[in-house]
């Protein structure tokens, strides 16, 4: 059963501030990337919404640990490992490569986040939790000590 | 009944981009911070969602040309006029100005964008467009030629 | 010589908008995707930035026309083509498609801005336009009309 | 000296997201709003930037606890309170507030980031952290204990 996924995207300029780097505020923006990707690799909806009735993953927290910075045209490597499946929740962790010109790739950023299964309710518009779905506990699992701290593989 | 209003606010760090300016990404955001406030100063609403039965208003076409660069830090005004109102659709001119230091200030972009009414079809979640309900209609109109073409006051 | 250029890249979650579709200021992200894209695809370098002296391509006027909606987990390709070289300006024209399922695409969207290189003025912050370099002048053209009209291919 | 600062603003309709409400990278950037006003109101600069030498605040780290949901149109109150000032580092707390149509308020989220003083050097473009400036360790001091448990004063 799946726990982890990589997914690789660009930097772009609209990304970037007048620091010359990466707004901090982006580095969860990409982990959400990996979040959509994984979901899509287990064969998962991340977001179930009909009128009237919308079901989604808002985050309880975040967390990020900046090391390296990123810049314009980088293409950086989003690594994502199953923390742990709660009844109403999953928390993840996400590691952020830049891949250097040289084949070597620096790591720029460990983060998570949580975040709850939850539906709108249509009387109050009110967020209300729910159990993981069957399809969700059958389809992902969390990761083995060795996948949150190894080096995820280029 | 209303044809314009000036909204005020400064510019975030996280606007800016590696060239040291405001993203011109950024300059339609702020064009809806005025219709925001302006619908609220006529006390209408903006966005009426209930679950099942949203309206709204997506963007037909939008503009612009930018004439002064913005700066972290820098106090803006942005001028909406109501261009037109069509039977289904509002066009809105917006400029927007850098306040200065020495108490004047300069216009740093012009543009605007069409918007229509529009609601989603709770049966196969497509936009609808429909006419703009009397209460929209009593409450704003058309600016007159000047209002268009005068500089807003400060 | 180059003239156009199609990227291809996915709706982010952080994209939408609590319309349920992408916000419209970030089209004009999109459409800068497929600019460095292209720059990258002529060999050149859209930022030149030392410590002291930036270049870089400010944006003058920009425009986008909005006929389908995109939303989260959608495919687009973003289709550029140069509309015309001028003596320190680049205009670009711009075309979104979505990518439906069953293998057609959807235009979403048209529309363009113009570019012009510009340096930033050390002594004073200021920006100064600059001629076209002949590396730029040598490395791109524009378009026949034909590449502008016509269908970008899948 | 000053150790605290509450800002307030609006929440934008491109900051929410197919399901509603703020995006929660967003909460970073309100975070960031209240900085620059603390240190405006200490009277001092941000950012620090003069061609060849720029001097900002990369953030180390960052967290946030999401506890209730905004939504287009919440104004918000974004509490800050110095929480350590080291050799090169400040480490800041921030409360969110939504204020509610009947005078109370509602907090949103509670984080923090820790920011290093920073110059970018212009031989390699690399970031090396610096020592505080005496003019910030004369103009800002850690908040007492007090300050970052009571609730901030509407």
């Amino acid at each position: 059963m799946p726990f982890e996924h990589t997914s690789e995207r660009r930097i772009e300029f609209s990304e970037t501030d007048m620091a010359g780097l990466v707004h901090f505020s982006n580095y969860f923006r990409y982990m959400e990337t990996a979040e959509r990707d994984f979901f899509e690799a287990c064969g998962l909806d991340l977001i179930n919404s009909k009128p009237g009735f919308v079901v989604g993953w808002p985050r309880m927290r975040a967390d990020c640990r900046f090391s390296a910075p990123l810049r314009f045209g980088d293409t950086i490597q989003i690594h994502l490992a199953v923390k742990a499946v709660k009844d109403r929740a999953i928390e993840y962790q996400f590691r952020i490569f830049r891949k250097n010109p040289d084949g070597t790739r620096t790591q720029a950023a460990k983060g998570g986040f949580t975040t709850m299964f939850t539906m709108l309710d249509p009387d109050n518009g009110m967020l209300r939790s729910l159990d993981l779905p069957p399809e969700i506990r059958a389809g992902i699992q969390p990761a083995p000590p060795d996948a949150l701290k190894r080096p995820a593989d280029l």
